[in-house]
């Protein structure tokens, strides 16, 4: 009597499909970031997880995440052997790629196909990223998942390092392995909400790429990315914006981590990206020897700048996104008057912060 | 060489148990609404999805919302038969529920058993509550499922009715059949963010208990619900807060259906509330025949008022959670001012405001 | 004995003067809107009150709104002949601009003076702006008052025209002959959240220049200007951002009026601005018929589309300083895709809305 | 021919009452604080400024922000001395509160006449509350000032005491004779963003009254209160809520100052606070030695919780306004189980956090 009723699932799948576009409305605020000399600037996130290992969203929810925070690049990271959710799971290693890559595709995302190898500490959690099958990573000895990871083209590196303490995150001889044998690239020294300044150090020390990643494992409750509340990330200086062009990136080392209201990376990057961010006007009023000058920051990050010359405010905080006004005492000169500051929260070594000028144009 | 960096799953279990607490720690906004004389008033949502048949979150995340967004109790009412991830996951419709328990009980949330029976429409989409085993309502005719569901003791309403047009979703020889073999409990007249007149209509006419849910498919952005940004919830008045106290509840009409900053209900539940959310203080200044005074609205629910009767401003808005203040042109009397109003949102019938009256102590 | 205790006020007064940094320090936020072609684009609110007449702030509090707001440039338009306070303060029409000045001076925000000749209506309301001194303008009879104010080099303007009614706020003989002799430049078409169809009309029919401006009397509560949350401003096209130029532009009809999510103007101005704002993308994905295409819109204004053309989503919210993502139904053909839409919320007359095309390249 | 264009004054006064209700409908939101046995808590702010002196507003302007902010009493505290608007106003020291009174009991905000009499530090800045007239108070000698003020019946209070640093600020010969001779009440603990902890030290040690205010000049840019984004304030235990009952109040030290996300006060004030402040649910689940309960804080200030005993968790955030989850190991023993903590934000001395007992029921 009732066979019309019965279960039509092309209708449903097409109905699904109508509402698609209203998703796809979805409001996208790019994250700001001025690009520098020779490289372009883009923000990305090497360390997520979905429902396929211990993280709580289908995969689609990631590129849903990344469109709305505005982060140009992103790989799925699951774990491969820590699979909570197996007994209603089945277990496929390329799975969470697979089911995230036609929403990346329609948003715009750059999806880099990864994994976490995943052991006690020591040796800890490893990524790896720029792989083509995740499956043969899964074997029993940690080594052999490292050097399948590398042989397929992926790039290796270490996650939170000291997140069970100090002494048993330490370099032990199985980092200093992976180092030699060259299977290891870089060091998450930011993971989540956690700065990790040992990390911070070995990657000075030993010419190792730092990275910024967020480790989601929950939905981002984030509409977008705003100043001060948005996910640990990595800026990747990059020659051309491809999975090669941020693969060469992460080789070179042409990488900063952010978050924390921090930015760690290296003086030839922070340099040139704290000048291009920052726009200084001609004073704009005098009165005695007091001049008012404009400064704009233009990007996503506020620096907090002490002065270490011998004019200038004590200390000027340059709000992200925004423009501040600076009196100035200091009369007015034949040529443009030279500032010079450190910026406190640009990291360039462990205890090292950026040192910047600001220019003063006549 | 490197056995001793074999996976090791209980101390990932354990260190992934060691961070439970600080999880716990999220902050939970209560709901607001006033009980009235001889029922508590609970917030519920008997409409949502996770990853076991459409929705994009794994169990456990529609807890975290609750607790988050002050819900009291709430049913996870996966699709039987619609399961677009089911090239990825085994097929146990008892599953979602199973997942999510134990956090429902950690964050003190009332999880209720249930599930979305799935027909193109006519009939359309119904939602079970209160079941026992999913799995054997999964049948092949339409008509079986539901008498399964109301067999194991379940409630059976009708969702979103005429969410593909008002001529397939009209009320049909179906419906009524459900209706005359009293299957039928009740109807959506709010999903999501649109309210169904008809279905407003049918359970005025019909005696059929109104609903309003989520349907909420996605990660909830919400970090808290507050007036104007919160889901569509049902207000259920309970004799007591138990399973049964709400079954109770529904099988005798006693809900509201709240959303889009309208309420939608009976005149004998909608009066109490709108009682016992409002205070109005005595006057507390007077200036020729002017008295101002404060009203208190204790519900998170705006009340839009219009005056009906001679005396008082034409218009008032009671803001959520709020006080305002009202210039009456009224001198003073021997007796209580009664102010005549509507409140124009909230709904005792398809075109039909509650009447209210402010009575402002002498 | 208690002597050294007496009153020292050059003390107090460099005290006062030692926390100005920090004052100054206070973070601006720039409205964003691009500049078209040939002219700067501005922002501007020519009409503002004080504590001077019936406004609740001091003169320099508008001026730290304007920073914090983003605004270029505004008038402080206190009443010459409404004075509330008076019983409070020395009459002296000039000294609100006089106090704002220094303010202003330092803030980088360029101060017009003005003032408002505030009579019955009709005539009703009337800004000048751009004079010299504001005393003069104090006369018994409206006319000689508007006479003083254009004899001074100023710019008047009817302002809020119905706001009394469409029957007393109508264009009567006064205004026509105000019109006539050349001293009427423009009318308010949106003043704080009113928008004046009347006004507008008036405007596009006689040539007038056409506004948007606050008229604000209490402290402004904003942080900064948001979209869909900031004051009723007029957008200026100018040759050049001084005073001059902007009186240029106002004398050129070189304008808009922009709040309640309205911009109203002409069509050779908002026809470049909208294309000024918007950068299509070329399409990133296709599969089948579709496209997918990212459009950011650069400005503070979020454009409602509707189509009018036979390809492309029916219509599309471009929101402010935001990038949304489309998909299209339109195969890929030799040449770039151009969609018709109309931009529902540009008004380029009283019932007309600005006619746009979006270009998609190849 | 004008004639009928001249001014009328009284229309446009009544056409200003006209939109007075509106003004009025502005929503208030409270500031949530239980009371405490036998008394009634109360927030005042005992120390703001307007344009009859420093201030940047109009006076009634601090009734719209006390009826906003949640506010119940306040006091304009107008330098007598500091005058820097006068060349434009009208001398009369009773100005601000006359103009103010009208708002004050529209809105029914309780306004304290007061005053601040100012002098080079030391001896400073004092506020004299609760004074019939302002004008015999200014006085050449600091001593006939506070006396005028004192023998009003006015009761005085030493503002920001070491703002001119620690030693300039210090207690001095003239502190100790205004202390001796009974004129100084009390001493501000909290000015605006900054504790003074010799303040708070010498409150303690002599007896004086712990004031919190916000010494506001520049318009409130707050829509309401909210936790950590309020001004600092003066919580009063008042027995009645009405004048006399704050100065009795005052005089008996029944005051805590708040701000900075901390409290300052008596042990006899902040413990019952706390405990009024605090429900503690029973148990909602249990598992293995694990106990869930619920922690539902009613108060606007967030206590932070550090464990002095030896169950519990180390840490318990009490958000404000919120409720929050703690996992306790602890079985169920027979009794309730009393868990020992501080409360490292509530002072009730220099160094001394409030030692508190949660009680989880049986």
């Amino acid at each position: 009597m009732f066979t019309k009723f019965k279960m039509a699932w092309s209708t449903l799948m097409l109905s699904s499909m109508a509402v698609l576009p209203q998703a796809l409305a979805e409001v996208r605020h790019e994250i700001q970031f001025p690009d520098i000399p020779g490289y372009q600037t883009i923000v990305a996130d090497f360390h997520t997880h979905t429902v396929f290992s211990d993280g709580k969203v289908w995969p689609t929810v990631r590129m849903d995440e990344a469109w709305r925070e505005g982060i140009d690049a992103i790989a799925i990271t699951d774990h491969i052997e820590y699979l909570p959710h197996k007994k209603y799971m089945i277990e496929d290693h390329n799975a969470s790629y697979q089911v995230a890559l036609p929403t990346a595709q329609q948003k715009n995302i750059m999806l880099i196909k990864g994994t976490e190898i995943t052991r006690e500490t020591p040796p800890g959690h490893f990524n790896a990223v720029f792989i083509k099958d995740v499956n043969p990573i899964k074997t029993p000895e940690f080594m052999d998942a490292v050097k399948a990871a590398v042989d397929q083209g992926g790039f290796v590196f270490w996650n939170h390092p000291t997140w069970k303490g100090r002494e048993k995150g330490d370099w032990k001889d199985i980092h200093e392995t992976l180092y030699q044998e060259k299977l290891l690239g870089g060091i998450e020294v930011l993971n989540g909400g956690t700065y990790y300044p040992d990390a911070h150090k070995w990657c000075m020390d030993k010419g190792l790429t730092m990275l910024g990643n967020s480790d989601i494992h929950s939905p981002s409750l984030r509409h977008k990315s705003e100043p001060g509340e948005h996910r640990a990330l990595t800026l990747v200086f990059v020659k051309e914006f491809t999975q090669d062009g941020i693969k060469e990136a992460l080789h070179e080392q042409r990488t900063a981590a952010w978050g924390q209201n921090k930015i760690i990376g290296h003086k030839e990057h922070l340099g040139p990206l704290f000048d291009a961010s920052i726009v200084v006007s001609p004073p704009h009023h005098k009165a005695g020897k007091s001049l008012w000058v404009e400064i704009k920051n233009n990007s996503h990050l506020t620096y907090n700048l002490k002065r270490t010359g011998d004019k200038g405010p004590l200390a000027i905080t340059l709000d992200a996104d925004s423009k501040v006004l600076v009196r100035i005492e200091a009369g007015i000169g034949k040529n443009d008057l030279r500032l010079k500051y450190k910026v406190e929260n640009a990291f360039v070594g462990p205890e090292e912060a950026l040192a910047v000028t600001l220019t003063i144009p006549r």
